[in-house]
């Protein structure tokens, strides 16, 4: 495990990691950022950030100023890559599959399968990680952008008690239904719709053994939103099983990092009030 | 003139326009963020932001979280790019001469002199354009980064009376003292040193009219403290001419936009102070 970057962030530490992550086969980086009281010593609570598509560890750490509500609220927060990578593997020329394009599952189709396990590194791997090598405690909260805001939600729902709070923004919410969602899960679980269910938040509501809160922001001009991200379809699945949901649809509001931005602040303290409570 | 991009930015917009700049012979970018205040209709002062070696209008707009702080201040902010640019534009392929790295002065030297008038462009054409354009005011701030601060206290020196308060971040203070400097002023002026002192901040301050106080954040962990930026030279000035300075030595910080994010809200402060005093 080797630092391969470190800045100073509003009193804390921005940091790169790389390792030879055994979940993937392959090696991993992660952006995690130390806040001032992880710097004197105090155990920290960690947020796990996931991103979208096309994205590395690096987008998060750059355009969304989480350092800054990170270190006013003492949380510590673990940026993962969105895939598998390096030259043994497998990948293909679009950008929503393969490198840049895990989609927070465990593929268990060919050429997909030796390598993309992305939940096992991010809801095993990366946690015990985190616990075991930074000023880490074991409450955890999760939240993504787009791609990463189906793999924030679903992790969240497929690992009852592992974490304390969720939120995403701009998530794909029923990946099962829309094309980035449909191309992606046929390549890594195969071309039966049933294996895709444990891998779709709305599919996942209707199994839910926690109500563990949803906090879901979505901006109205997102040039995404009727095609692959269908708010309204978290909306009815809540509804329909009485799963407390905080959908804020934010008008004039795109896909971009000025979105996240925009409502950061609002999500670190969502998460921190549930990790310090 | 013509809008290539729209953001919604906590409440405000962040935009990009392009336009055909006269002083640069060439088609130019830049960004402005416009603050809710902005938008309801108020008038705003505008605060000029200029970047450092290889930056387009793009760094500062996407990795500083300005809007964060000009949404809460009223502030625009317009952020121009580094240097002229196109097919037509001299350049040269080492990072820090010609496209991307303009210096913010007028050349006077071939092949730089037709497109390279970067001071005409900050200092002239933009506020020009930008108060007859948007909302804005002629109240005016500068601040900017490494070259971009450079470009910063030696713009507010040159012109007593057009800004109402200057930062800087890790700048450039004797660029005919350093390496970056005395290489892009020899080339866009002439190997006479005579001719650099009217671009260089330490040599301005010898014969400022005006006491505009400097406000100064230096990382003390940045790599091009000692052979390039040089905050000694700038307080031996100050000190020398009584001009006030508040030179902020801040250790363990780089040169990154990680530095710049984590004070840039008190930057912003400080010219919201002056711009509305």
């Amino acid at each position: 495990m080797e630092r391969i970057e470190q800045h100073a962030s509003f009193g804390g530490s921005q940091e790169v990691w790389r390792f030879h992550s055994d979940a993937l086969g392959a090696t991993a980086r992660f952006g995690v950022y130390l806040p001032p009281a992880a710097l004197r010593g105090d155990r920290c609570p960690v947020l796990y950030w996931l991103s979208g598509l096309t994205c590395t560890e690096q987008n998060f750490i750059t355009k969304a100023n989480v350092q800054a509500h990170a270190a006013q609220h003492g949380l510590i927060v673990v940026a993962p890559d969105t895939s598998p990578r390096g030259d043994g593997v497998a990948d293909d020329p679009a950008y929503d599959l393969g490198q840049g394009a895990g989609f927070y599952v465990n593929a268990t189709q060919a050429p997909w399968a030796p390598h993309y396990r992305m939940q096992d590194h991010v809801a095993e791997e990366l946690p015990a990680l985190v616990e075991a090598r930074f000023p880490a405690t074991d409450r955890r909260a999760v939240s993504g952008h787009s791609m990463g805001g189906h793999g924030a939600l679903v992790t969240a729902l497929r690992h009852p008690g592992r974490y304390r709070s969720v939120s995403a923004f701009s998530p794909i919410v029923a990946p099962s239904q829309v094309p980035w969602g449909r191309k992606a899960l046929a390549a890594y679980l195969g071309p039966d719709p049933a294996a895709w269910a444990e891998w779709d938040a709305v599919e996942l509501l209707k199994t839910a053994r926690e109500r563990l809160p949803l906090l879901v922001d979505q901006g109205e001009a997102d040039e995404f939103l009727a095609r692959e991200l269908r708010p309204d379809l978290l909306e009815a699945a809540c509804a329909a099983t009485g799963h407390p949901l905080t959908l804020r649809r934010q008008p004039g509001y795109d896909h971009s990092y000025y979105f996240i931005a925009s409502f950061l602040g609002e999500h670190v303290a969502h998460h921190a009030a549930a990790l310090r409570g």
